[in-house]
C-alpha cells in the first residue's frame, strides 16, 4: 500500500480524487490518496506549486514528488525539496488542440451554429457548404500544435496554408514565411487560426492591413495568444462583414472581464483558454504510470534538472 | 466554341450558371452555356430528369447527354436518346458525408453549443470535455461512408467500434457483427452515428432496449436513414436524460413537417437532409472533365448502360 499525498488547492480534490484512483488501479498500484497523511509515512506527493506543501524536510520516506503543473518554476529551486521533481508532460495537450481547432474550423465551415440557434420548421436544403477542398485554410503559427491541426485539417481535404517567420517544411501543408509569405498567405484564406507564440514581431499580426486580405466573410480561430489580435481592427471588420465571426479562447485580459464587447458580440464565440487544458483523467495517468515506473526500479520520467530550472 | 443547352429546373440555373462556366473554364473549353439553344446546334446537353427536355430526337449534333443526378433511372430508357448518357459521380459525396460527421461529432464532444447559446460573461474554465481517446464513438453500419467516417475519427484519437449485419475486417475500427455485436457495440457508447441502409432489419434498430444500453448523457447522430430511429423511444430518452443530444439529418417524412416535435426540442437539431448532398461546384468539375475527355477523343466516363438500366 503506498501512501499519496495529495497537495493542491482544495478544490482540485473534487477533479483529481476519482481520476487519479482509478488510474492508480489501472496501473497496478495499490495506494491510499488523501490530502492528510502524516508527511513520515509519505511515499509519493502529487503536488501542485500553490497547494499546502511548501517543505519537504519531513517527507522523508518520500520516493518523488509528481507536479500537476507543467511549469516547476516556482519549486524546483526550493532548497527544502531534495527528492526528484517530475513535472507534467501532457500529450494530450496537442489531441486537445487539434480537437477543438478542428471541431471549430468544422463547425465554421459547416455553418453549424445557423442549424442551433434556428429551428424554426423551415426546411432548407438549398443551404449548404462547399466541400472541404474549396474551403482554404491559413495557419499563422506552424510550430509543433499548427503542424498537428495543419495534418488534420489536410486529411479532412482542406488545402491547408501554413505561415512562420523562417522557411519551413511540412508535408501536406503550403508553407510560407517572411512578410511577403504571409500577404501571400492571408490572401483569400476563408479560415484562419492564430498558433502564434507571443511576440513584439507576432502582436496585433492581424490587424485593419491584414484582416482586409482575406476572402469576405472569413472565420477566424484563435487559441494562441490574445495579443495577436488588433481587437478594435477586428470589431470593425466583423462589423462590416469582412469577417463573418471570431472564435477567441485567448485575450488580453484573462478571464475575459464581462464587460468586454467580444462576450455580446453576435459574431463572436469566447470559450474560456480552454483550447488545450490538462484533463484530470490524462493527467492521472501520467502520474500514475510514473510511480509505476519508480515501484518497478525504472528511472522516473520528466524529472526537473535543477541547474536548469525545469 | 461548344454549345452547350442547361436542361433542369428554372432554380437550378441560378446555381449552376457560374459553377458551369468557371469549371469549363478550367478544363480548357471554350462554352457557350444556355438554357436557348437551337436543339441541331447542340454538342452536350447538361441535363436533370425533371427539366424541359423530354425528347432528343431533334439534337442530332449532340455528342453525349451529361447527367447533373447520380440516379438515371427515369431517363435511361426513354426511347429518342440515342446519345451517351453520364451519371453524375460526384466523389466529394463521401467527402461532404465526413465533414457533416466528424463535425457534429466534434461539436458534441467539445460541447460547442454551450459556448454558442450561453455568451454570458462568465468565465467557466473549469469545465472541458475529456480528450477523444476517451470518447467511445460507434457507427451504425460500415459500408463505405461509415468506414470513411470511421477513419476519420479515429485520426482525431477517437475509439471507433462498427457494427454491420456481417462480419467485416477495417483498420483502425473495432469491427462487431451480428445481433450480439449489436449489444456489444452500443453499450457505453457516448457518440452513436447512423450509416446504416434502411432494410426490415435495421429499422428501429435505435429503439427504447438499445437507447439504455448507450452511456447515460450520449450524442446520437443520423445522418443515414430516418426510419432506424423508433422516434417516440429516442424523445424518452432524451426527456430522461439517457439521450443528452441528437442531431437528425433524416427523418420517416421528408421535408420534415414544421409540426414535428423534433424541430422545438431542445436536445434536438435538425438539419435539412445536407450531410451528403451534391454541391454545383464539384458536379459541374464532374461534367467539364466528361466533356473535356469527349473533346480530347478519350471514352466518356459513368456512361450508363441501358441495358442494365443505370
Amino acid at each position: 500500500m503506498l501512501n499519496i499525498l495529495f497537495s493542491a488547492q482544495p478544490d482540485r480534490w473534487d477533479e483529481y480524487e476519482a481520476p487519479l484512483n482509478a488510474a492508480f488501479t489501472k496501473a497496478g498500484l495499490t495506494a491510499n490518496l488523501s490530502c492528510d497523511h502524516d508527511p513520515e509515512t509519505v511515499d509519493y506527493i502529487v503536488f501542485a506549486p500553490n497547494g499546502p506543501v511548501a517543505d519537504f524536510s519531513p517527507y522523508t520516506k518520500t520516493k518523488a514528488v509528481m507536479s500537476l503543473w507543467a511549469g516547476v518554476e516556482t519549486v524546483v529551486d526550493n532548497p527544502t525539496l531534495t527528492q526528484p521533481l517530475c513535472r507534467l508532460v501532457d500529450n494530450s495537450l496537442t489531441s486537445g488542440m487539434v480537437e477543438w481547432v478542428t471541431g471549430h474550423s468544422l463547425r465554421h465551415h459547416l455553418g453549424i451554429d445557423a442549424h442551433i440557434t434556428k429551428q424554426d420548421g423551415i426546411w432548407r436544403d438549398s443551404i449548404f457548404p462547399p466541400v472541404a477542398k474549396h474551403r482554404p485554410v491559413t495557419i499563422l503559427g506552424i510550430g509543433a500544435l499548427g503542424a498537428a491541426c495543419g495534418q488534420a485539417l489536410h486529411n479532412l481535404g482542406f488545402p491547408v496554408t501554413g505561415w512562420s517567420r523562417s522557411a519551413k517544411d511540412i508535408p501536406n501543408i503550403r508553407c510560407l514565411h517572411g512578410q511577403e509569405g504571409l500577404i501571400k498567405a492571408l490572401t483569400g484564406a476563408e479560415i484562419v487560426i492564430l498558433l502564434l507564440p507571443q511576440t513584439p514581431e507576432t502582436e496585433n499580426i492581424l490587424n485593419r492591413d491584414t484582416l482586409a486580405l482575406l476572402a469576405r466573410g472569413a472565420f477566424i480561430i484563435n487559441p494562441g495568444r490574445g495579443p495577436l489580435i488588433d481587437d478594435d481592427a477586428l470589431i470593425d471588420a466583423l462589423d462590416s462583414g469582412q469577417v463573418a465571426h471570431a472564435t477567441l479562447d485567448v485575450f488580453r485580459t484573462e478571464p475575459l472581464p464581462s464587460a468586454n464587447p467580444f462576450w455580446a458580440h453576435p459574431q463572436v464565440t469566447v470559450t474560456p483558454h480552454i483550447a488545450s487544458t490538462t484533463r484530470p483523467e490524462t493527467a492521472a495517468e501520467v502520474i500514475a504510470e510514473n510511480i509505476a515506473r519508480g515501484e518497478a526500479g525504472d528511472p522516473f520520467l520528466y524529472v526537473a534538472d535543477r541547474s536548469l530550472g525545469y
